[in-house]
């Protein structure tokens, strides 16, 4: 019999509780041990429920009862969960997490704290929700150097800027009807500024290549400026707009990491990825493009991935996960300083005098739209250095300029 | 320092050996052991390589020495691999292999054969190449059931569809080319007609619902009676013809199993699966669908998915992965007894005839199309039982009648 506690009964906790104690049978024969809930931190009342006895208000109680000895972290937030996290391991239990925003933030610590006192510490669900995303790249791409890690890591914005391209309905719109459907909170500012996908590249980031990657190293822009004539333009031009959060190696050691919508060509599987859905691509020098794909949020496939984490420490409660990355350093994350090709839309009332800069400042480009009707050019750069795009777009005279990453 | 064997030196083993060797630094940071490879059985001569000294013809050598705590069978065939897996696993080695038709045969009974002697027994190569798919199925998704999975799992059959459908290149042109570009092998039949994929689906659905599910229990077809007419009307009717093995969990606790040509719907995202590509889809109760994608053959990808189980055996020395299913049964693979719908293609000399008697036979169906100068009626079926389909198709005049299954 091993004990477990439930750190939190909200959205994802309700439904790790649900599963750990409904199907407990299943759990159990899954851990080759039975599983049993003791308790359930949770300050609001459930006394209706059939396992209210599980409840308490009182963390001191958990930590402190060495009967307990795997722990589910599902309260979300920095604090206190980073205070209980770090008291639970220290105390000798093994934790389980579906909180990215602690992982990206402290993951690195905690790891090491986990490996002091010989428990484990898993965060499955941090990333990708019921997608199995972690774990495959720690452990069956053992074998690979894995150099590029990228991703469609938030649903919310995955699902907004789908409706965009596929019903051309406008950003304000369609962030309403993600909320109405309960795909976006009531405020959406972590999903919608890129602050989420940040989150979860980061961990990647860190796994995939070892050292930590702290959220604030990471370059990251939301949607809210993408309008439906960039989707529109966009589609001419073969791509879908997405939200791409993308980790690169450099060759002297260091990683580029950002956050930020790109134009993504037809060609690549990742513009297929629609609505809720999310999507990882890791690329290992020996095995080339892996995508692990599906629901990326959500009750039941989140709190899938938190029992399946409970199960494997229970099966492992006295062999160690290898699941570690190092601190990080301060530029460590950098530039990695390539060509690249760019989206650029520029407007101007004087067409005639943008045509013209234009073809001076670009003479080569040939994929480009121009739409004299909105006094507007809309072009693909060839590769190019981005302060080099900067200068020449400096030499034009017009009234606007907007550019946007690519992702052929 | 753990000494390892490997069976085999042509493709994937001498893939397996490269990485071994040339990368041991890597290899043993990530198995936490020093691993080093002391024999590579294999009759042909490779006394030209650097490591040459490793090479021997005689199996008894590695099975009697106790030092080779792990074996990697890559010569495939089901013999003499099955008597030497089987003997290494008698004598306390784990045995790990990229060999789809010896797990697809031997499974249930190898692994039952390592448990008994504590030892390990992994396949991840067997199915997907580089991808990793049965870990994340055994591990990530253990919170979840397993309702169906469903995949593309021969990227040769795969190229040559995606042949037919973007150059509309026919099927033995597509073929002779993927035997160029060393895509499919001089005897291209276990490929073509579906025997490949059934061993993968046999082996995902032995570990997704816990019995073995051999080969002769799969209902197997392969794709050399696609033509490009199919293809055609597949694509005016909104889908991509791709060969799907997919296997069911039924209400009655067994299973349904088949492998044969579809037409999918490009609502699907294995509609956009291309090229040598493999995608499986694994649907739990939880997770909903989960996608594996990535390039399912190769010598590189396979041998990374053999090394990355080699070190994970290296790391489970003493400790082992739970990863069993039981043996299987007689009548365990049946039909789901389901209506589904169809495709059909009816051809005649005599149009009108097959106008009329279409209307008697299917007066509903409204998604058809009629084809006047060929003298065919292509069609999707509503939902109906296969052999009432039959029954109607018998009624019908005609020259000949091909019908095909449905993926939406």
């Amino acid at each position: 019999m091993i004990y477990t506690a439930i750190l939190g009964h909200g959205t994802v906790g309700s439904g790790v509780a649900e599963i750990l104690i409904n199907r407990k049978r299943h759990v159990s024969e899954k851990a080759h041990d039975d599983l049993e809930v003791k308790y359930i931190l949770e300050l609001r009342d459930f006394s209706h429920l059939t396992y209210a006895e599980k409840f308490t208000k009182d963390f001191e109680k958990i930590v402190n009862d060495r009967d307990v000895k795997i722990v589910a972290e599902v309260m979300g937030g920095l604090n206190p969960a980073y205070d209980f996290v770090k008291r639970c391991l220290l105390a000798g239990k093994s934790v389980v997490t579906s909180n990215k925003e602690l992982v990206a933030a402290k993951g690195a610590e905690l790891l090491s704290i986990a490996a002091k006192n010989n428990v484990n510490f898993l965060f499955e669900a941090s990333v990708g929700g019921g997608i199995p995303i972690l774990r495959p790249m720690a452990q069956c791409l053992a074998a690979n150097d894995i150099n590029r890690v990228t991703g469609i890591l938030n649903g919310t914005t995955n699902y907004i800027l789908n409706k965009m391209i596929v019903d051309s309905m406008d950003f304000d719109t369609a962030l309403s009807l993600a909320k109405e459907k309960g795909f976006a909170e009531k405020d959406p500012t972590a999903d919608i500024e890129g602050h989420d996908a940040c989150r979860k590249i980061c961990i990647l980031a860190s796994l995939a290549f070892g050292k930590h990657v702290y959220p604030d190293q990471v370059k990251t822009e939301g949607i809210s400026n993408v309008t439906l004539d960039d989707v529109a333009y966009a589609e001419k031009f073969n791509c879908a707009i997405k939200l791409i959060a993308m980790a690169k190696k450099l060759p002297n050691g260091k990683i580029s990491a950002d956050v930020c919508p790109r134009l993504v060509s037809h060609d690549n599987i990742l513009s297929n990825v629609d609505g809720v859905f999310n999507a990882i691509v890791v690329r290992g020098d020996a095995t080339g493009d892996v995508m692990f794909y599906g629901k990326g949020a959500g009750k039941m496939p989140t709190a899938s991935a938190v029992v399946a984490d409970t199960i494997d420490c229970a099966k492992h409660l006295h062999a160690r996960k290898y699941f570690d990355w190092q601190e990080g350093e301060k530029d460590y994350v950098t530039d990695d300083g390539l060509r690249k090709r760019f989206y650029v839309l520029i407007k101007s009332h004087d067409f005639e005098r943008l045509l013209t800069d234009f073809g001076k400042a670009f003479p080569e480009n040939t994929w480009n739209i121009k739409n004299e009707f909105a006094g507007e050019i809309a072009f693909i750069t060839d590769e190019i250095y981005e302060n080099e795009l900067k200068a020449k777009l400096e030499t034009l005279k017009c009234d606007s300029i907007k550019t946007m990453n690519t992702l052929f």
